[in-house]
């Protein structure tokens, strides 16, 4: 099997750079453009790329991946910024290019997305669940988008299974110990000096407890995730948003 | 729909008296027959069981089995000692019986069942797998039986996906501290006063963690597995080893 | 050096009828007496007990500890209730037995007491420190005392040492995820299914973490700390509060 | 109070790049001097450091601080290869400089250095230790030398205090689960892609746990304990190993 033909865009981001390094290192793939934010986006063109990676800003985002499936390239998205009105935009036009993909993932840490993926799983057989999520102490928001987005799905699968409210006797909490009830699931927010993202998902039943924990110490950590993303795309065709969607956990 | 008519055997051990109190303490369930070891097995067709629970011990599990299926009636199993030998005559003597159905399930735990199942599934995405188990210090077996066999299963998805031998540069370990290599994974069995029966799967790539952790802490631990295997085991038929295909995991 | 004689005050509640157990099975002490809340208190004196352990309730513990002191009875006391007014007292009475000495301990759990002291001796040296503390679903209060009091002496540390605030970039919390701010330490209380009491504490800088964390399973777990109290307190006098006081942590 | 003059002999290594960062970018401090392999020691006289930071390599190390001592610089030896002879000779030579003070710390994490004064605190209060480290996958050896000093302080500190072997039934380790015994206590090491240097001390004793957990994710995390040393050796006189001796710790 020959190579796949990579382009990168937006290749001078923090994201982008680390993808540039990570195709060249890998077998199996070989860069054939690497795009910064003043390169005119017809040289992927020239390029002859069979996948594009995505990565650049929400402002820039939809004409570019509008462009490539246009052209029928298969692409990679790793930009945030896509609502769903987006969303329908990009659907509309991929009909017309029956043969592309293209594979939107607001997350490209395979163990978070695993993780997501088996807290779900795991969610109709306990009692009890919360999450607790350790970020750096630079970050704005609490809690992380992904521990808001872990809870929704624990708690829709838990609805599903038909399970009471979690068990939770407290009658007193003064000072807001107990965190935030995201959809009745709560969760807690750490912020350490020396930590990067970290998320726990907790489980408990009588006797038994199981936790699911990832840890993203740097860039590096999406990589994993961006690769496989470029490998498998050649086989799908049409628009995914998640990249659980190419993860086999079936 | 009526209530689930139970009889437990070996109801006077500590798996089978948890059992009887568990299903007396649930929704759903009414407990007809509770047999100990001196109690003739006969008395379960009077209690007009829908579904047996065996408990007992290896020497008396393959009879009760046989007698049960003999009669219809659908059996949870959580007595170990089924040799291959022994699960094919029980798949000879079930299918005279096409409508009744047989779990033998080696670990009753929800929790230890889904790490190891999320462990496979998790295996072929990183570089490093590796298994600590803890354990209360009366145990006489290191590692445990189910640390053993999840590194199995590790091992066998990771050759599976085409993975490579995983990277470690150890080349002086004169005290042995990396452990059991079971099928090229490493286990490390610890024995601490106060613990009871814990296990933590480990896998990482750059930048990148994954941890799945299940804490048995008592035998109560093992009910949700009982009282799930019996309230599903109507809707099957023939023999299933392993509490995992009863649960829900696609 | 001949057994300690102990006398148990308060041995059919949960902590005595466990003490009573412990300090049987333990070399070293002879169990002399074992009174239940219907028992004169004066029995003890019959006894001749060198030890007392006081488990009781808050609206008897006083009275007994007076007798006890008043007829130079070594005291150890686990019962809760001890406000300032009642420590004044007995210091008071403690002056005219200047040989007896009198122990009160809110917590016999020797690593949470330990944790507690290294945290604050760690505290100084780290930018960042919040508390992450997990009980049983029947707990009507958060966060914990425990949690709370390590909050506080870790907030003191920090204060002693010339510590600024903690870095912290919050900016939006609708939901409250970020937990109590206790003297502005962060503290977390999740409520789990099968847990009992549990305490994590996560210091962090630069590239670096420290994590000391405690897990409480059962009652059995108090009784180092009460055999180590009765141990100890023949070579004290007067009043201490705290078990800590009794450990060799300098 | 003046800044404090700082010069960094070994500054293009990976120890002392850092180093240069962390002491320009800190309050309270200089640098005057930052002296590469090809450059001569004697240009430190001309910076006129308050303190030296030797982080050269062990073949340069005791000529260096030979020449500092000599010339009456407090130095702080991040260095190894510090031999029992070399200590001594140090000593001699320190004799007739009674001002000067030499701090040669192996290990400038403040964590690890707490965590291990810690353990030795701990040990006497459990029954079970045990120990866990998890490194990068292009370490040589194991166990750690960091988790071997650890596991020979707890040993001693149980010994200290009397207490007997710890509580362990194994009679069966086919493949050696059980890890490296050293001095009585077990020590595991795991080896996986993506860590850093991690240790996790493990304590237990009936219905009760605790553990001590240090991360240390980059080199940034011992910049700390540089600066602390650097901070306090001008109080110091003579030769001090461990930079626990520098903390505050009683």
């Amino acid at each position: 099997m020959s190579d796949i033909r990579v382009g990168v865009i937006g290749a001078q981001g923090r994201m982008g750079s680390h993808a540039v390094e990570a195709i060249e290192a890998a077998d199996g793939f070989v860069l054939t453009a690497a795009l910064g934010s003043s390169d005119p986006i017809e040289q992927i063109l020239d390029a002859k790329v069979d996948v594009a990676v995505e990565l650049t800003v929400p402002g820039a985002t939809e004409a570019n991946v509008a462009f490539l499936v246009d052209h029928g390239i298969d692409t990679v998205v790793g930009t945030t910024g896509w609502t769903a009105e987006r969303l329908d935009g990009l659907r509309t036009r991929l009909a017309d290019q029956p043969q592309t993909a293209v594979l939107i993932a607001p997350n490209f840490s395979i163990g978070a997305v695993l993780a997501m993926r088996f807290a779900e799983l795991a969610a109709p057989y306990f009692d009890s669940a919360e999450i607790l999520e350790i970020h750096h102490t630079r970050k704005l928001d609490a809690p992380s988008g992904t521990a808001v987005h872990t809870a929704q799905r624990i708690a829709r699968a838990r609805a599903d299974a038909g399970l009471p409210d979690m068990p939770d006797a407290t009658d007193s909490d003064p000072h807001g110990a107990r965190g935030a009830a995201i959809d009745g699931v709560h969760v807690h927010a750490v912020r350490q000096q020396g930590m990067n993202a970290h998320e726990e998902i907790m489980f408990g039943s009588d006797g038994e407890a199981l936790t699911l924990r990832t840890d993203t110490f740097s860039t590096s950590a999406f990589m994993p995730g961006i690769l496989t993303a470029v490998r498998t795309i050649g086989e799908r065709s049409g628009l995914d948003v998640g990249l659980e969607s190419y993860l086999d956990l079936a």
